[in-house]
């Protein structure tokens, strides 16, 4: 090979790992909006699927740890989904740290606005601390803790659609 | 060629169409955010130019359907700016699926709080399902679904700026 | 060097560029949330690493404009803190131009919650106008414009964290 074309061979591995990161930021963000998406449209395939088998969801209080996809299958069917009528997540400020090119820890908040099944309306504040790896080429969270800064009604508020859905 | 300047061409291939995409995704979050900016901050040449000639906006209850820039342009100022003293629409979750490289779908979340033109403060939580396509080089909303989750008031609730403006 | 090696390193500095400008991008999003986690979490370290040394922090009415990181030192300890018991800013809609490679202005809009010192909640709704610089190859903020929309309490809500932090 010549100089010149080792040198610009070089370069295309700098830009060949320099992509994945920037397509590895993209995946990353799909996690977390498919967290919102799956959860909230009640879209079990798409939310599961973000999880690693093993993974942990450090919920803490009001509702609780859960570990593996039994454990978060157990979460949204038998405590959340039972705890609200519907739910808004709008999630924001995410903030990667890459550790190495499969490894990373992120945070990001959130903002949800909910009803409960008697029909009060909630506003929740909180922050989603991630620990996403890449196995087997496919990036999933395999651990995720919420830190809750706030938990209540908007006293006298309702939540209905003008389409009816 | 040498085979070896064959193998680093077929390398600076892949990226040329993994940069594009990465750049189109950029483009398209351009798109969503100029929604929102281009309507709350009455920016008519930024709001029109993300949407393509034809495009349909079907917003629905309670406002209605829209095709083409002039259904767009009634839309805008003969519905909803009359309806809104003012708006402000935050959106996240954007998640985008391509079906090749010109052309993707994708759907994101909005908060949009608002103030009716009596002063009565609004809160929707919507989602946007977007049909995107580039035409010509240019990526532009080719049909926006509007699907509202919720639209009510805070009750007590005033919005005013302390800055006057 | 061969003609094909020559459209190839044309083709691989164009690349450079391409994927430079997408890492800004990332980079430009990591300040804008580095801001809101920075103040919110009051990790000062994070916040004022986000500013150029002769950063202007332009917020206007109620809490005036601030210069340089002694200013902006005073601006966070002397005046905003005192001002909230706990904030919450959520930022969307990032918008940005970049005049040349290492020069861009921006905006994005701010949801914040919050709870004054005597627990009084509060709703903030802003634009940031943000001019941005890389110098010594690091981006920075050497200027933001805080346009306020709205600012006001929700009549009868508290702000708790079932977690108790």
């Amino acid at each position: 090979m010549s100089s010149e074309t080792e040198a610009l061979a070089a370069k295309v591995e700098g830009l060949l790992a320099r992509v994945d990161e920037l397509e590895s930021r993209a995946a990353l963000r799909d996690l977390v909006s498919d967290y919102c998406i799956g959860f909230d449209r009640h879209d079990w395939d798409r939310f599961i699927a973000i999880w690693h088998e093993d993974a942990v969801w450090a919920i803490g209080e009001p509702f609780g740890d859960f570990v593996g996809h039994e454990g978060i299958r157990e979460a949204v069917f038998e405590v959340l989904y039972p705890a609200w009528r519907e739910t808004n997540h709008l999630t924001t400020n995410l903030r990667i740290a890459f550790s190495d090119a499969d490894h990373a820890v992120a945070s990001c908040d959130v903002d949800c606005m909910g009803a409960s099944p008697d029909g009060v309306v909630q506003m929740v504040g909180a922050t989603y601390k991630d620990t996403f790896e890449r196995r087997q080429g496919v990036w999933k969270i395999a651990r995720r803790d919420v830190q809750m800064h706030y938990f209540n009604p908007i006293p006298g508020a309702e939540m209905t659609s003008p389409q009816g859905n």
